[in-house]
């Protein structure tokens, strides 16, 4: 045998593609822009506000406690279980319990555990066009197909159960839905969401819902019913995450929401990934939920209020972008240049127009007409900046 | 199609092993012991002493900030990367550079990581047994194979590079060393790791060399000269841990260092997986390289003393039980019940003399005669009262 010095690689990681906002951050690294028009960073969902003062009090407290240091329950800290079992009941009018709960690094990993309890490779996974990157990365990383649903802006951006219903065979082992959607900011109506569930049950495989985003709706949304069947168990997985309401991003903690005999399954890959979530993240997540709707809520509002600022400017200027969809921390545009690739649109905006986006491309095929805006990172009073730039973007 | 209520799960997943240290937990949960004869916890590998007081007053600091609560870079904060490259370096009299290094949200992350980045389902991997279980679990999540390496207790539990040479086929991606090892505490010789990266070299493969307990060998123990090797990068992959040389298991904090272009297949990992590392956790762990060595030091010197005063137990009293190997955290020892199986032996252990330990066969395939005791866990001036425990059991 002759000798290799070149290391084998997984060959599918290796067509993985390049993190998709560590790659759009490179574009303006380096560059400075003038004072009085600085780079306004729409690029990746990150709140623009620090968490609340009360919760960094808090840690401040518990990181001089030796348990803060130690390794918790694989599931993750039973009161933070029971805390957050009890926040889904009371949000969605149904009782869930402590035991449906396991507490993860962020919703990241949440996905990951959640997608490799229920498939192996050459399984298939429907995944809506345009899709969440790490949700397809993961995929292709394990050799799972991911079978794509084709964009709907006819419905702006609300996947159709029929489209799945015709995409499932004997290889599909679940739909994923984000809702509200990151990358379009679509919300998916309670009765599209109950009609996904009916599908998936049918065919004995899970329908996957990121409610990364869901604090954000307007309290006047109505919400869906999933949890209400006494069944909900054996069909729906809950993934959620504490990073966008309480600003705990760099925390990393989320979770799974889902019946007992999966939290188990789940809980033996919780445990080979990471033991557990940083106890300190647990605590912040804990802390968040027994005291910081209050501070959450104000939060939103204010999100809400980008959100409209963000649609005003849309509706009355002539931007030449077009607004396609928009809802909670996203806003999905089509650009005007016909014959340019998002991707070349998207670094020329960063570089000319000093406005970080990403193309649509990062988020799957045929999205070459769009961008995605994180317009949550930019106050209200700032959107008109924004519409003056991409007004004046040629 | 008929309706099916039970939801698919992966068969792989389905056929992992349940977390076996939650399951010896199990055994003693809910029983009281004499306050005169408390349990000896000898399951997990946990410091028994908190972090520096200094590390502690630092976080408390940290937490006040809103960049602790944001993203990091995928692959750690720079100043982080670069402190570790320097300690890696001077630890081992090389020349390691930041971007050889990538930190995780602690040691079995970055195992994860970099399986997954090597080997897909059907591919295998070589792993000597007693394998540290974690590692066998997540190969069997992955459908990829392990193939096992027997335990060699005639070497002191040290692997045979002859016997991996003899089950490298076409399809085996890595080979795994744990050194010093968990669970037999065995410090594989620098040749022998040298040998096993002759032969993993010659067949383009990894080594995969976890170091979690690297720090406490003694100081005078004879380093590996893997890293001086220009080309190390297409071969040796390290796994480090901050968790227990600074007492932080529950911050979650851990490293890859590897060549540049495995780094780059890491990373699309880490971000799918996690996004980055807790940032509290990589603030810890950087003020840990920069102050507390010498801190380290001094328990590291403590974990030797108390692995001195275990063998001192074991070479003087009739104890029953058999010394096999030990180091750093760990000792492994041969049971004198040749009819009971160690699942029995460690339960009634816990139950009836309250030593809890973990049976020789969460670590593969006939480990029936051993038990692991993470005796690191346990003062040395307690060492006598474990020894007369095991010498009254029967």
């Amino acid at each position: 045998m002759l000798a290799n010095p070149i290391l084998n690689l997984n060959p599918d990681v290796a067509t993985v593609v390049e993190p998709p906002i560590a790659e759009a951050k490179g574009w303006v690294t380096g560059r400075t822009y003038p004072a009085d028009r600085p780079l306004l960073d729409l690029c990746q969902a990150v709140p623009s506000y620090p968490p609340a003062e009360q919760l960094c009090a808090h840690l401040a407290d518990r990181v001089a406690l030796f348990e803060t240091a130690q390794y918790t329950q694989i599931e993750g800290i039973p009161a933070l279980r029971t805390a957050l079992a009890a926040h889904m009941s009371g949000f969605y009018g149904a009782e869930i319990a402590a035991e449906n709960a396991l507490i993860t690094a962020g919703c990241n990993q949440a996905y990951c555990l959640t997608i490799l309890a229920l498939a192996r490779a050459d399984d298939e996974v429907i995944l809506p066009l345009p899709y969440y990157f790490n949700h397809q990365m993961w995929l292709d990383s394990l050799g799972i197909k991911a079978v794509h649903l084709p964009f709907r802006a006819d419905r702006a951006g609300v996947p159709d159960p029929a489209d799945a219903a015709a995409r499932i065979t004997s290889k599909t082992r679940a739909i994923v839905l984000v809702s509200p959607n990151n990358p379009t900011g679509a919300v998916i109506p309670p009765a599209t969401l109950a009609a996904f569930r009916d599908l998936a049950k049918a065919h004995g495989i899970a329908l996957i819902l990121d409610e990364t985003y869901k604090d954000f709706l307007p309290d006047e949304a109505e919400r869906h019913a999933l949890f209400a069947d006494p069944a909900w168990g054996e069909t729906v997985i809950q993934l959620y995450s504490f990073s966008k309401a309480f600003s705990l991003t760099g925390y990393r903690c989320g979770s799974i929401m889902a019946g007992e005999r999966f939290i188990g399954q789940a809980a033996k890959l919780m445990d080979t990934i990471a033991i557990c979530c940083a106890r300190v993240a647990q605590d912040a997540a804990l802390y968040a939920l027994e005291h910081l709707w209050p501070w959450a809520s104000e939060k939103t509002g204010m999100m809400l209020g980008r959100q409209r600022a963000l649609e005003a400017e849309f509706t009355s200027g002539n931007l030449g972008f077009e607004l396609i969809s928009t809802g909670a921390y996203f806003a999905y545009i089509r650009h005007p240049f016909a014959d340019e690739r998002a991707f070349d649109v998207a670094k020329r905006l960063a570089q000319e127009a000093g406005v970080l986006t990403l193309p649509g491309t990062v988020f799957g095929p045929g999205q070459d007409a769009f961008l995605r805006l994180a317009f949550a990172n930019l106050e209200a009073e700032r959107m008109g900046e924004l519409a003056e730039r991409l007004r004046g973007f040629s």
